[in-house]
């Protein structure tokens, strides 16, 4: 019998576990809060890596490598960016072991103490700011406009596969401009380019706005997000930017000689996606058969699953399913054909479900003579009958419809999840009733958004950059608002 | 001017220094030993890395991702594995930093002291193969085919940019199999696939071989090696495909059911290449005047620098550029239209003649007239003037002939390059004169191979697997041998 999930109803945690451990694509390695992703997991994170690597490169950025360690010294140089990560950092002290003195295993090697500390990255602003003093010396060295894919470590206490990691992986932009204008405009162009990929590939609806102060990068003058809805209404934050000022330039003394001959601290942007995107797609769209994913993100868009009793049969079903390969190859479809015999059919279609393959083919003997296929989707759950005459036209068809309705579904989702709420019992209510998205007032002030946080556990998630113009009253304080902002509690 | 680099004939370790610098490639780091690799030098890694990958995954392999640290106790299990890495690994202590009690700057907090140290990885086979426990039942779980693109540390205490750096990013292959000989065959085919993408992307000729005892893998029973000769005629390793036994697997206790119901030991490999790759390509091919990429890997295979006076010249120019860009694209060719105003073409032409551009075009006015281009090619430093009929299919035509031709005069080098030789005098002052791979007959002892380096520095590279038998006398002790291995001072 297939792996059976715990469902979302019962525990929506523990089905968000299963699932992850049970199709394969992540499971907790032997230290502590970091995981090993698997190879299905990883095809998955490759897919968006490469379409997110081509949107980098369409935007004018490239690639580069950067140092994991950054010595202790950095760190502190930038004074809120060390309040933000101080407390969560992985520090190398020793640069060598030697046998124990027991005889027993091996040991730290007291006489290879390092002179300074290095810090695992949690995030590489001041390693790379350290490097662009040397690399801006005139406007002519700007924009600077650089991505890396890294690993970084943040010593989380309470971890989650993909959702909070002690390691992820992740894409780092850190972009050089010569104005406070070009800066601005490339963060907001970045959490633009985020929220194009959700929504486009991940089929993820997501919201744009900018963060309050409190939720800001430990660092930045402004921080872009974007969030989505998970299916248990709590919110996931999916990407961020953030303008960051000159405050780097100040720390790192980065200055440039501009055209009127002057000069000027440079100014800065950073952002990021990371492997959370993984948590993000598994939490957005599957179901208590497993997976769904969206096809522009699955590894395998269709599987061929034979159903044959005799040996002639499989040979000739195999004929027909190595045609139809050809066929969707040709339109770069990627197929698999699963004939392998340790495992009945229905086995099979419950694996590929649990994996969320958009689309399942069984073909039968039968089909051979009527020139048809069955065609399970995933994402709907339904069968039908097709003719194979012009099946790889027809498939990507599908493919393409199959896309669409899982975003519908998604933002079907999120607009019944969101609430306008003025009334501040209600807004508990909402929240331990059904989560979602609510758009409610706020008086704009830092202590209103912790009490809020204190007695209800709900974040400002962000504050729309597109939010109309409304009175009204703080939904705590009662205080005069002009506009709304959206609460939620989150991952 | 452009900028100027020591010649190789001056000095051949500051030529090779000054061209990663001033070509754009790598720089060192704040950080001791680790080095930041700037956007031209990733992007020929990014185009390493895509055709490897292609070549893994075409060999049945899959990515997946494992932690960056690796518990002190996992490292000590293979003994012989910890003997060969404890001497040169960063070790994570600490989980926090705190402020200082000085109120200067921050300090490790003595509170976060972590139970059992971390050892950010050298190399993955302990954390690997303590997860492959999980995974391997029976001998349907078989083989297991895995590689992983990461970043690993190793404390040098002498670093050279690509060449040895503390940290460095690699990939490391590691599967494992039902029996030796499938894990036998597997170590070959992939030291086979590196040949083959040394030869035919970097256009570096190599030797296949496996290595002495001496310089084997720490933990490996066999080490097969690629090896490469530099324009010093110093070797240099390329890559190295382990086979490993079952010694991982006796040490993480990973067993499986065969066929026959009984319990055995898996089999394993291991195989990595790593960013010293580019240092082979750059060392293999480079001059006096820069970088000499092989198309393959060139970021920019082909360059168009304008040849004008006025405005009206430009204009016209960059019409017919458009069009050579819109054609060469079309082929798949990347080419550059270096219009910028800033520089003169002297200094363009030398800018990426340093960068190693493959080809060169500039147009000019009586260019257009007569419907011609120049074509400077990188490798042999000619000109020519090309008709600008068909000429995408030209240019075409011309990368190949640059790729074969960057190869062949690597080969002739090596060739002229390689000597037999039988006299131990003759031995050092090959050595001392002119370098290059001495093929030699050697007893077979670890003892004569260790005096050996001791008195010349000179190492064996490789045990040739297809040498021919030929008796002869060991060029050190003169006790029999029955094949010439490969001597060479290496890097």
């Amino acid at each position: 019998m297939a792996k059976v999930l715990t469902s979302r109803e019962e525990n929506y945690s523990q089905w968000y576990n299963d699932l992850v451990v049970k199709a394969d694509l992540a499971e907790n390695s032997a230290v502590r809060g970091c995981m090993v992703i698997k190879p299905y997991g990883y095809s998955i994170w490759e897919k968006m890596q490469a379409q997110l690597d081509k949107m980098f490169k369409e935007t004018g950025h490239s690639n580069a490598y950067f140092p994991l360690f950054i010595p202790k010294s950095f760190f502190s140089k930038e004074a809120s960016h060390v309040d933000g990560f101080a407390k969560e950092c992985a520090v190398v002290t020793h640069y060598r072991l030697r046998n124990a003195a027991n005889g027993k295993g091996i040991e730290v090697d007291p006489d290879a103490k390092l002179e300074e500390e290095l810090v695992v990255r949690p995030t590489s602003e001041t390693i790379i700011w350290s490097t662009y003093k040397n690399w801006i010396q005139s406007y002519r060295d700007l924009p600077l406009l650089i991505n890396q894919w890294a690993n970084v470590v943040r010593w989380e206490m309470r971890t989650r596969l993909f959702l909070r990691t002690a390691e992820f992986l992740w894409q780092e932009g850190h972009t050089a401009h010569a104005t406070r204008e070009e800066a601005i405009e490339e963060t907001e162009k970045m959490i633009k380019v985020y929220a194009e990929f959700a929504e486009d590939f991940l089929a993820m609806p997501v919201k744009i706005g900018v963060k309050s102060e409190n939720e800001r990068f430990a660092g930045a003058l402004e921080t872009y997000c974007i969030e989505a809805l998970m299916q248990d209404g709590k919110a996931l934050q999916s990407g961020t930017s953030h303008f960051l000022g000159q405050n780097f330039a100040k720390a790192f003394d980065v200055k440039f000689l501009n055209k009127e001959g002057k000069q000027e601290y440079v100014w800065a942007t950073s952002w990021g996606v990371s492997t959370r995107l993984m948590g993000a797609l598994i939490m957005a769209h599957s179901d208590n058969n497993g997976l769904v994913l969206p096809p522009k993100l699955a590894p395998i868009q269709v599987v061929i699953v034979p159903i044959h009793k005799s040996a002639e049969q499989l040979n000739q079903i195999s004929d027909k399913a190595n045609e139809i390969m050809k066929q969707l190859k040709q339109r770069g479809i990627s197929v698999k054909y699963d004939n392998s015999e340790n495992q009945k059919p229905g086995w099979k279609f419950a694996e590929y479900e649990l994996k969320g393959v958009p689309i399942r083919l069984a073909i039968g003997p039968r089909d051979l003579e009527n020139n048809t296929v069955e065609v399970a989707r995933r994402d709907t759950l339904t069968k039908s009958v097709m003719s194979l005459d012009n099946i790889d036209q027809s498939l990507e068809t599908l493919l393409a419809e199959i896309q669409e309705n899982i975003y519908n579904k998604a933002l079907k989702f999120r607009d019944e999840n969101t609430y306008q709420i003025d009334d501040y019992q209600e807004f508990k209510k909402c929240l331990d009733d059904r989560g979602g998205f609510i758009l409610a007032h706020w008086d704009g002030t830092k202590e209103t958004e912790e009490k809020i946080k204190e007695e209800t556990k709900a974040t400002i998630r962000l504050i729309p950059i597109d939010a109309p113009y409304e009175e009204g009253k703080c939904i705590y304080s009662g205080k005069p608002s002009y506009k709304r902002v959206v609460f939620a509690r989150s991952y």
